[in-house]
């Protein structure tokens, strides 16, 4: 019997998109509560980037898997595994470390608990662009953020594939969005989208076009991915008591506390990656609940942007590098 | 009938201490819902220095009077006034605008609202070393922290009015109290005070000792009214999902945001002053319970460091500014 193989993304150092090789590997089988795919699409997400470069939470040990999202087949369970069997449709919850589990490839290997199957009505590409961006939505504006009815949320980076789910997220708990993009170039694509209000942040004053908005109050919630001086503006659109997560730190310039808004407002800034909800197991069946019933009723609906094959994987890192994209951007196998 | 006259503290213009001038004025009726209180002690507090240097929430208009806390005997009480009558002896809770009511002087008028009965066997310094403090410190560890019984809090700045007061709630409360000062003279003090663990700053690493003391824990609350670059060494000996409560701006640094600690471990930084308790009457009447079973039980007991005759009000900011007291900073009248 020869051993079968795929062709896998790895990576033996950090750096730019061309250090992504694709490399032929031997398929494992899967142990104890392991299963594994075979891999139909893959959604892309900056952690991968900065994994890529070396400035994640996580860093890499070489060679290095990557990849977080990856939707597929199940084609393969190990000895431990008892709610999922050969020829269940799933896509993979970020909750696992990249570098042990990474899903870029034709054939992946993870943890059952993070494999949850996806409605049918979803293709692969929208299968592989759902738990990374309303799992992270979910958390910060929901659970982090108590998002109510009437309340408005200020969601910067509106185009990524979170800030399109924060902007579903919003409108399907009845709060106010206002979405924030640097060029004019997104805008209808974000009213499109749902947003209540966009901010065309390279040509108007962010903080006082949210105050226009909210009659003087300011924003309840703001959800940011940017941090550096930005966060100095988002505490002048907040409200009093209002709440920032900041989940990301896109800004490469520092990011200076607004220690005199903090105080005159009560301000709460809190830190947030969605970890805090994958690693809770009641937590997390609480968001996938959401996130489900979300997609059932149609009020959450993946938007992908753009696929790439897979021999393409650099090219479409640096399709994300460049920051052009409105929604999720997918690999699809083969 | 000639008019009462009374030394009140007033400033003609934002400066240092000498500002400060002390002036014989007429006696007023209270009206409305006011009370008038012959002052008997004064209780200083670092708002009205950076109010008489211009650099408060609220800015003086001139001449204005200032200062939160004072402890006497009401002398004349307004014709919509029910809960309180002459000869109450009665201190303040600093929910007022400074510039309009402030209560450095031999007489004060404030809202029947802000003025408190304190327990008979405390001193008028005593009565004036209350409000301030245990509010502010009951709002940012018990509300805001929600400290619990072994939980670990950092007070930085702990010999202050403030920090002793939140010493003195962490031990009521159960948790474990880490004072940090910045040199070794207030070490013994701060463990007398009550403190389970003292951290010297000039000579110790701050992070590293917490980090050392809850067995790589990290602190669950910080509570620190200094900010600057102190914030990322506060971040860095926080618990994951710790909370980092500030409450001042001592530091004329500027404050970088931790943003990677925050990420890393979800840290909440919460902007914070003791308004947020004392404008909401539910909040400001649990508040109260709380302090005066404290003050009851004796588990809170204001420490006063050194009392000033009225005369020397700009050496008692002095004094104050040189950051060298152990408590709280008090005038006596007359």
């Amino acid at each position: 019997m020869t051993a079968q193989t795929a062709r896998i993304v790895r990576f033996h150092e950090t750096g730019d998109a061309s250090v992504l090789k694709l490399e032929e590997l031997e398929v494992q089988a899967p142990v104890d509560d392991e299963i594994r795919i075979k891999v139909e699409a893959i959604g892309l997400n900056r952690a991968e980037v900065m994994f890529r470069e070396g400035h994640y939470l996580e860093s890499p040990s070489f060679p290095s898997r990557l990849g977080y999202e990856a939707a597929g087949i199940v084609d393969a369970v190990g000895p431990n595994v008892v709610d999922l069997k050969v020829g269940d449709r799933v896509s993979t919850i970020p909750a696992f470390s990249m570098g042990q589990y990474g899903v870029y490839g034709e054939s992946a290997i993870v943890p059952a608990r993070v494999a949850a199957k996806y409605p049918e009505h979803l293709s692969a590409a929208q299968g592989a662009s759902l738990w990374m961006q309303y799992l992270t939505a979910f958390g910060g504006l929901i659970e982090l953020g108590k998002l109510a009815p009437g309340a408005t949320v200020v969601i910067t980076a509106a185009s990524s594939s979170v800030g399109l789910a924060a902007i579903q997220i919003a409108k399907n708990v009845g709060a106010i969005a206002i979405a924030t993009t640097r060029g004019k170039d997104k805008q209808q694509f974000l009213r499109d989208a749902g947003a209540d209000h966009v901010i065309v942040s390279d040509e108007e004053d962010l903080a006082g076009r949210v105050m226009e908005i909210t009659a003087g109050q300011g924003a309840n919630v703001i959800f940011d991915p940017v941090g550096g001086p930005l966060l100095e503006v988002l505490a002048a659109a907040a409200a009093p008591r209002g709440m920032i997560i900041e989940y990301g730190a896109l800004s490469s310039a520092p990011t200076p506390y607004p220690l005199f808004s903090a105080l005159a407002k009560g301000l709460t800034i809190r830190g947030y990656t969605l970890f805090e909800i994958t690693r809770d197991d009641e937590l997390l069946a609480r968001a996938k609940k959401f996130v489900y019933a979300g997609l059932e009723s149609g009020d959450l609906k993946p938007i992908v942007d753009r696929a790439f094959p897979l021999n393409d994987i650099a090219d479409a890192h640096r399709y994300m590098e460049s920051s052009q994209q409105k929604g999720k951007i997918v690999v699809t196998v083969p």
